[in-house]
């Protein structure tokens, strides 16, 4: 659009050089202006965030980080930043690939990888992500122009190719053991492989690439009729991988698509696939920042509102010869694992109490040691700042206090285990 | 930019009239080409969706409602098509309300109406919906944008004010009265309000509102620290309203706004606010086109993935007098709805079984009635397809059939009487 507005002007330039009547110089000085303010509107129609070279805390309005890194001031991230570091591989992007791409790039995700073969089309309008305007487009260019306008700090990279056939799968693998994002990287090129596809097969083709690659990864799925989903995690070897606990039936030699029919589709929701898609991304942000809980699996019942959670371990008897492999590389560094998580809660032993959790304190929250507890008269310190009333009674009113149970202040560790010995002797 | 080319046209025209040299002529005939060319440019852009008459269940490509009527013949919603008549207000357009009111729009909900004061900000950027070449529009105008483009069948009414203002009340209380859309609609305007606020005050405001107006409404709400949040049913008189529980501490008095430090902002994930919108949106799907259980409160702990559920009464001390006047009325109906309720009892036990639950029957699926079923063998009804093979052992394998009680066929429900009279007298 610029550029046929540019050639636009030099035409004019050149019609007036031609012409005389200042007259007709002051008409095609006119159209230059008409041109100009359509160049000003062709700009400010594709106005773009700048990149951002370090993740702020300021709260100013212009900052996209602020409100994520107030997790660490909140104290549920300890590096929210370290998020920059991570890639990201997503395998389908549809009603949820697409979504969990959006929330890692909102969340300014390193590196995001996509993959699909599919097109937009109007009957994905039902979803979230994709626009009107994208339908014909294929899914990974239009998730690449939608993205890099959100946020064009992420590195994206997308391939359009169907992971299920032989070439597909070649360039699914190399893709996934690049190192060029962070070469330091051990193992694969990426910290984490989510699966949003929409049949076996596929499933079946990310198993076999993780097992292969020792990559832990993610799959998630909606049921046809749209109203449950689940999310689960499998790490090879430590966990079931997905030809663990196949269906109860499995379609073997019969090709899957042949088992649907004409004129018969299956049902989909903007709500179950946001859900699924959030509970996904929510799960890889615990994984890859290391916070709450990773869940093993996680279901979701939307007729319900019920939200089944299981582990499964792996299947000595699996059917996937990486799997097998996987399995028995686990069993054989389980003493290596024993010793350092031994080590590990030994060196967090000995550190306990030695230096402030927080060295930043903006809530001005202190640590009262018991002593001075009970120095304090108890009421005056329920007490509540000025403008505020208490609307229900307090618990102790109710309750009585445990009685009986005193405990001294302890100094150290050494102090503690000498008062339980003599405990123990009486 | 279309009515700008059109000028710069016009502009060019007049000032070919004014020339007589045929070079001149020629020279603006090219210039004109190069508009045109512009011209289509701009209109390519724009391009939208059609509106859509009547929504149909056609499996195209082309067809934005075609996985969505497909919820009919997977037997989970009896009308989709109903939902087009439909109004939902949504107080508050951030990073729930805004995700929400996508999630409707993909819906195909017959009115949208959206309430905020705020204005979109790079800070915003960290939830889904808005862009970045959004900053500096207001939230309504920027979601106008957004969802009109995404679905021109949603009737959108935007209201840039802040209900909390004595002027912002009134207009927030006249639009849900308002009965334009569907003036045959009973009570108000709205068949549901959704609180996607993230104050106590505004809360407080909506709750005011719906207790007056005998609105039914949903609340949602998400932790500071980003990683937790709810949603709650409220149907003033029968449940509690917002007023009948309040948080334990009340700022009564203080501006709420006051306790806000300067530079100090709460943490937000795109995830956890998209799995809350989720939940409200799945939650008034199943409230509008009654399928499913209704959720009274949802809960999300996000760090464990833990959805506590609860349900409350209306507190008959609730400080709300309009609370207390729905709380009378809701008692004095009580001899209605229990009569109503045992009518409609005796109706559907009148009607089972008089006719087909399915007319039309895709899926080839019959009723095998329990004589036919003793004539079959029981291994042969369980062989599957050609080409598919089980992968674990059936469960009769392993567990003997219960055995002793036999129950014989039974013809109507006062044979049934007969047997159990029968079976009382041994």
């Amino acid at each position: 659009m610029e550029a046929e507005l540019k050639g636009l002007l030099d035409g004019l330039d050149s019609l007036k050089r031609s012409l005389v009547d200042s007259n007709h110089h002051a008409s095609i000085d006119k159209l230059r202006l008409r041109v100009d303010h359509l160049m000003d509107l062709a700009k400010s129609e594709r106005v773009r965030r700048l990149k951002v070279k370090d993740m702020s805390a300021e709260v100013v309005d212009s900052n996209p980080y602020s409100r994520l890194m107030a997790l660490q001031r909140m104290g549920i991230v300890e590096n929210y930043e370290r998020i920059r570091d991570f890639s990201v591989a997503i395998v389908g992007i549809g009603g949820v690939g697409s979504v969990a791409a959006e929330m890692l790039t909102r969340c300014g995700i390193g590196r995001l990888l996509l993959y699909d073969y599919d097109k937009v089309e109007l009957a994905n309008m039902n979803r979230l992500f994709f626009r009107p305007d994208q339908a014909g487009m294929t899914k990974t260019d239009a998730a690449v122009q939608t993205l890099s306008d959100i946020n064009p700090d992420v590195v994206l990279e997308s391939y359009t190719l169907n992971i299920t056939t032989v070439k597909g799968f070649e360039t699914f693998m190399s893709s996934l053991k690049s190192k060029s994002f962070r070469p330091s990287k051990e193992d694969s090129g990426v910290d984490l492989v989510l699966s949003c596809v929409d049949n076996y097969e596929a499933r079946m083709v990310v198993n076999q690439a993780c097992n292969e690659l020792n990559q832990i990864w993610m799959e998630s799925g909606v049921s046809e009729d749209a109203v449950s989903g689940h999310i689960q995690l499998l790490i090879p070897g430590e966990t079931a991988c997905f030809a663990c606990a196949p269906p109860l039936v499995v379609a073997s030699g019969v090709d899957e698509r042949t088992l649907k029919r004409e004129g018969v589709c299956a049902a989909s929701l903007p709500t179950t696939m946001g859900v699924v898609a959030g509970l996904l991304v929510q799960n890889t942000l615990k994984f890859l920042l290391k916070f709450g809980n990773v869940s093993p699996y996680l279901g979701y019942n939307s007729l319900k509102d019920y939200f089944p959670t299981m582990e499964m371990r792996p299947n000595p008897h699996c059917l996937n010869a990486a799997c097998l492999e996987r399995q028995n590389e686990y069993l054989l560094a389980k003493p290596a694992r024993d010793a350092a998580a031994k080590a590990k809660m030994e060196a967090e032993a000995s550190s306990v109490v030695e230096t402030p959790l927080h060295d930043e304190n903006e809530w001005n929250i202190r640590v009262v040691d018991d002593i001075e507890l009970e120095k304090t008269d108890a009421t005056s310190s329920d007490a509540l700042p000025e403008g505020l009333t208490r609307e229900l009674p307090r618990a102790d009113e109710f309750q009585d206090p445990a009685a009986g149970v005193t405990v001294s202040f302890v100094d150290d560790l050494e102090d503690l285990r000498r008062q339980l010995d003599a405990l123990n002797k009486i």
